[in-house]
């Protein structure tokens, strides 16, 4: 594995320049989805392995992966030095050119990626990724709809957010985006009445079968979906969903994208999501972990039928660093590094034998787990102010004083040295998938007393 | 000046590795804007200044700057070293922290952006630039409508690609993006049977105003412009035009966007083109030039009226790779690098005293040029049929044969060892901001060449 840092190696505090970075970034850094007075962001001064630290010497361990990305970890030393040998060899060049970097990426990323999606688009990120593959489906089906999921997110970009199904899609809907948004599969807040998995999975099936049916098959492009949703809340779902999903696709003619930006490139414990239920979709995008974002990198795996669509026809699409060969440079050494270290194995292994029993135990603890679900380094804690009726520990969207409960459960985390993953009324545990077993220990341990305060606002508490 | 490479000295020819590296690339890279099967992408090994090499061993010198964006040229050493320097400090970490590269390159970018354009959104390229800038405005101004010019490029993705004024919109338009497009002044291809420049830009003026009464001011959020329209061919505005905008837009309440991904940082002689008028934007898009594309980064420069909207209520838009530490830190490394060493001076000076009379001379010598161009390193040739007529020497989106005169004209330049920027009926000479003077002249002896097989083409030829 990694050789991860001494945890009892404190690093040198610097709270001078920690003040300096602090005053420029708050005179001219805009941060994404903030209200710009109303934040305060903590400088970091350093990070590797699991661990980040801030300039007064206070290390934390990071249960995010930064927004799940650092699949590695943060400076794993391999791939930093294939980033600075890359950047000594090449560091960009123009897309429309052959390059070694570039090819190598595509190559390994084409290996591993299920059935015939052989031909990669590389974009910056996932966003974008999802812009093309869109636009890809409607230009390979003729159709102008889209059909995406409540409880997912696609990205910020205008299209992207437009696919999205949480309230991040709502100061950007005009309405005419060409969405259509249904739902999936969520048995713990079923839409479907259901009281079984199976019963989750054919009734979320017939509703798809039955929207696709009203929206009119032949206006549909293609089917969205986060092979397991991430920032919704890691719902994984139940068997056979995702290859009823593909039989519902082929047989309307539409096109199946599974976003795996935040899924793919062994979060599950699998190199692809879609490799738990061997599912293969028409395009899958990616992003993060393809590089464990050392270097912006994101794209989209294409079927041999979609890329023929582009063989003699131009695809009308495309962007100045697409496959960018710093960004690849840092995917081959990334996925190598993954393959040799036994990653994606890693995650599997710790996924099965100490998260999924130690949240269990959480969950049996804290009257505020309402439900734990996961796999892989991919897990959510649901919280509830009450077991029996399931109400979210805060209500849908809540802000400042009605988000009390969560903020106060992540302030214990962080003081205990912890940096938790926080969406709405969840925690999820989304650590790098290279973390160490009495790391892991470390984190839950915090985790636990963190609880204790959530545990405060559940009508048990 | 950046140290140059000795062009006597011939990269070691690769042959073999070149061929893998074509091999997978067709095997495994879908191409930008391409026909999969009717491009033959060349395999290039390497890099250096302003010049590159394929595997044969083959010397180009590079009059394109990759696609507009390596204005500090290929493998500049410190900036290469800086890159270096931030993988092995801090590579990447989420945008929701104070990060000391991430603050520095604000405070680096915000410090020459004009007027109180002081806070700074980064984004992973132009394309996402500006589909946030279009956000902000439509949310400033609660409005839903934005206005940009036909013979433009705004990005790829889906609300950039449908601001776009040129074909590569078409296959994207759905019709409904919320985009209305406009004329802007072009004197040579006149759409307001102008005979004078002042005569141009009054009407054109005029066009904008009429068109604004027409759609509803209270309905149009912004009007986007790039400072001086780049791919669509470097038509410099007459003086007074965008003052002219400017007031337009304070009069009804409008956003004023400039889009400075490819004229910024450096490549019109000034960091910014707004800096040839003095015309200070609300929001300016910027990219590419940002760090020379040496890794993915962009932005928007946002006034402080606009900042101030999102001070107490979220700004709905965000991405992982927000103000990216590698990216930030090459952006640091670059800005420092062209000021040091008066790369903007350079593309400057160099466009005063060699370009505007190498290319007028180049105009007198071939019927083929109907006009020339531009400023700084920011030169576009207008090929045409007839200079009288001014028929484009291909039709507008040629394709095949019908554009077989400006095939013949780049593979005339390749033969020759310049690598040309082509665009339907033009070639732009748009090389990186610190080329030598020898350099330019090399590159100017390939082009007059190459001219005189456009001539052929001509009703004189």
């Amino acid at each position: 594995m990694t050789p991860q840092p001494n945890p009892e190696q404190t690093p040198t505090p610097d709270p001078e320049t920690g003040a300096a970075v602090k005053a420029a970034d708050r005179a001219h850094v805009f941060h994404s989805w903030s209200a710009q007075d109303l934040i305060d962001p903590l400088a970091v001064a350093g990070a590797e392995g699991s661990y980040f630290w801030d300039y007064d010497g206070k290390r934390y361990l990071d249960f995010t992966s930064g927004l799940v990305f650092t699949n590695i970890g943060y400076q794993h030393p391999e791939v930093v030095a294939a980033i600075q040998e890359q950047a000594a060899r090449m560091t960009t060049f123009a897309p429309a050119f052959a390059v070694e970097a570039r090819s190598e990426a595509a190559r390994l990323i084409a290996e591993r990626t299920p059935g015939d999606l052989d031909k990669i688009f590389f974009t910056n990120a996932g966003a974008d990724a999802v812009e093309h593959a869109t636009r890809m489906a409607r230009l390979h089906t003729g159709r102008p709809k889209v059909l995406s999921a409540y409880r997912s997110y696609h990205g910020g970009t205008q299209q992207a957010v437009n696919l999205t199904g949480d309230p991040r899609r709502w100061p950007s809907d005009n309405g005419s985006a060409g969405v259509v948004h249904f739902w999936a599969p969520f048995l713990y807040r079923s839409r479907f009445y259901a009281e079984t998995e199976e019963q989750e999975c054919a009734r979320a099936l017939e509703h798809l079968e039955t929207t696709i049916a009203f929206e009119g098959p032949g206006t549909i492009a293609a089917v969205v979906l986060e092979t397991i949703p991430g920032t919704a809340g890691i719902m994984v779902p139940p068997p056979g969903y995702l290859a009823g999903v593909r039989e519902i696709c082929d047989r309307h003619g539409i096109v199946f994208i599974l976003d795996e930006v935040m899924a793919g490139f062994g979060r599950t414990g699998e190199w692809f999501a879609a490799d738990l239920s061997g599912v293969v979709p028409d395009l899958m995008t990616f992003a993060k972990g393809v590089n464990s974002g050392y270097v912006p990198l994101g794209g989209v795996a294409i079927s041999g039928a979609i890329a023929e669509t582009f063989a003699k026809r131009p695809y009308p699409g495309g962007l100045t660093y697409s496959g960018h060969p710093l960004a690849c440079g840092a995917a081959v050494a990334t996925i190598n590094v993954m393959a040799r270290e036994g990653i994606v194995e890693n995650a599997r292994h710790l996924g099965e034998t100490v998260l999924a029993p130690a949240l269990a135990t959480l969950a049996e603890r804290h009257p505020s787990v309402g439900e734990v679900r996961g796999t892989g380094m991919f897990w959510a804690l649901e919280l509830v102010k009450d077991r029996e009726t399931r109400e979210p520990l805060v209500p849908y969207n809540a802000a400042g004083e009605a988000n009390a409960p969560m903020a106060a459960f992540a302030a214990t985390a962080k003081k205990n040295g912890l940096w938790p993953f926080v969406n709405m009324n969840r925690t999820h545990v989304v650590p790098p998938c290279n973390i160490t077993e009495p790391e892991l220990k470390e984190g839950l341990a915090a985790l636990d007393a963190a609880l204790a305060v959530a545990d405060e606002y559940t009508t048990s508490g």
